[in-house]
């Protein structure tokens, strides 16, 4: 029997705003061996997501973290002690492991996943492409040749969001901060015009840019985004809501979109999601972004942050909109 | 040749929040005798819907109406002059037929309707009952056993939209202001709560209303009313959007609902519709609400105010909420 060390961060206030290192604590406890049953898995790789801040401050589609608790996360890792013939040592796992070295489980929360790049898998595959591919298509069945918007469209999901529909035969907009952003998506991955909201009024170079209105919206940012959109949605317009990452550091109660009466006048279809609502999807999903991207059809870029403890530093750029791509730790 | 004088009244002015009588001018014409083509219909019964206001100030689903033109209005009527064959005199047709005496057509705006009374129709058929039956049955596929909740649930389609919730067995729960409606729901109409939103908060009496949260709601209203359903939603709840009445007269530009959130939290569906788009469901739809009639099953009440003159002091009734019943002008 070897004790290991596990680092951990420990949530230990609800945040107001923007996370706060005194937000978290610093542990270093020791990790028991797995008894009977149990495995006992190494974490190799953790994903920031926009989500967690939602996770650390009340209940939402996950009850809130306990105070006290690791900081709960989406990570990967390969399990380096069994007491579980199910999972042997060395299978590769995704689950929530939590911002920790080590996760000790009975398997009931584990996930096999293949032996991809940690970069890869959190790029354009697990819970990011998903929430893209079944995101996009299963809630709003875009059409070739229909205008779609994408908001937030260089993060990790809006990036992979607009190349699926690209590949659909869709006018593609995004929706981006800063020049470097939105060339990327208009040189790069092939969109057709992206929208600097940092630039000026968006809803004016929204129109610019969807000169036959909207058709389909993707959306993960909510407020004066979402506003723009609704403003120019076409009949029979579909939406489907991924997030509404402008809200999620809001101090007082944030109105809804000013233009929701649209949804009635235009008869259109606002839908939510949480990618766990698709697991009994991810065959096909991984199977169809595997070929993509072995074609060469999908790209994405990773933010990899060296260290589990710079996590609590990390996790705001995700809302200052300082990550370039999909924003993880490796340990 | 004859000819008929034609009382109208035509909008002169856009509102400005609810109508003022200087909105509209009341007119008298020599109505022509129907050319080549064309046929003369005698409006006999009006309806009054909320609308009607949307339609009075800007372009929606319909463009607005033009300032100087008889104000737009769905009526019934009977042909009383023709020169089209496919149209003989007699024949009882709805459509867009105004607010006045006589409305010339070449047919191809006008429907067919069955030559039930103008208060069955208006009532629980025609558009009021497409609405009610479309909006709740296809938009929601409502399943037994689920909470139901329906605001302006007094009101012509709201109460249609809770008993057809009680024949396909969901719980269904109304709100509705004032003792006097909420009993009618309760005692006549079989809705097993009712919540009285001019008596107090709603969200507390709707959450106590609703033990076991709410899958589907059927939304008239919108403003605080639609935000505390919105707090209440089940898990992939769906909301059919007919309505947002408390915005109709507003002043200034109204915030969406500050509980949206939840639509993506709980992974609710949101669509809006408009009972024209529903027109290739008439017949299944009459042929359901008229045997639901026949069976004892639906109930309705009617408003009635005898006198086109009084259409403009009592179009306000339906956002003052005191109107009891569909309300409609028998001319």
């Amino acid at each position: 029997m070897t004790t290991r060390i596990n680092r951990q961060w420990r949530l230990v206030a609800r945040p107001v705003g923007l996370f706060k290192p005194t937000d978290f604590e610093w542990h270093e406890v020791p990790e028991p061996d797995p008894g009977d049953g149990q495995v006992l898995v190494k974490v190799e790789c953790l994903s920031l997501d926009p989500t967690n801040r939602g996770w650390a401050s009340m209940d939402t589609y996950l009850p809130a973290v306990p105070l006290g608790d690791v900081m709960r996360g989406i990570a990967i890792g390969r399990v380096e002690a069994s007491r579980n013939p199910a999972w042997p040592v060395g299978t590769r796992v995704q689950g929530l492991l939590g911002w920790q070295d080590y996760y000790l489980s009975d398997g009931a929360d584990l996930r096999r996943i293949p032996d991809v790049p940690a970069d890869a898998w959190f790029g354009a595959l697990g819970h990011i492409g998903l929430t893209a591919y079944c995101g996009l298509l299963d809630i709003t069945q875009p059409k070739k040749g229909e205008t779609l918007v994408v908001s937030a469209a260089a993060g990790a999901v809006g990036s992979l969001v607009g190349q699926i529909g690209k590949i659909k035969g869709c006018r593609v907009v995004g929706i981006a901060g800063g020049p470097e952003k939105c060339g990327w998506l208009t040189q790069d991955l092939g969109f057709d015009a992206a929208v600097d909201y940092k630039a000026g009024k968006v809803l004016p170079a929204l129109q610019a840019a969807c000169p036959d209105g909207i058709d389909v919206v993707f959306e993960n940012v909510g407020g004066e985004i979402l506003d723009a959109s609704l403003a120019l949605l076409n009949l029979h317009a579909r939406i489907s809501l991924c997030g509404l990452i402008s809200g999620y550091n809001a101090t007082r109660r944030e109105p809804g979109p000013y233009n929701f009466g649209n949804v009635l006048v235009r008869r259109a279809r606002i839908e939510g999601f949480i990618v766990m609502d698709f697991a009994h999807r991810a065959q096909e999903a991984y199977g169809e972004l595997g070929r993509w991207l072995a074609e060469g059809k999908l790209k994405y870029r990773v933010d990899t942050v060296f260290g589990l403890e710079h996590a609590v530093v990390s996790i705001n750029r995700l809302f200052e909109g300082t990550n370039t791509g999909k924003l993880i730790i490796k340990l």
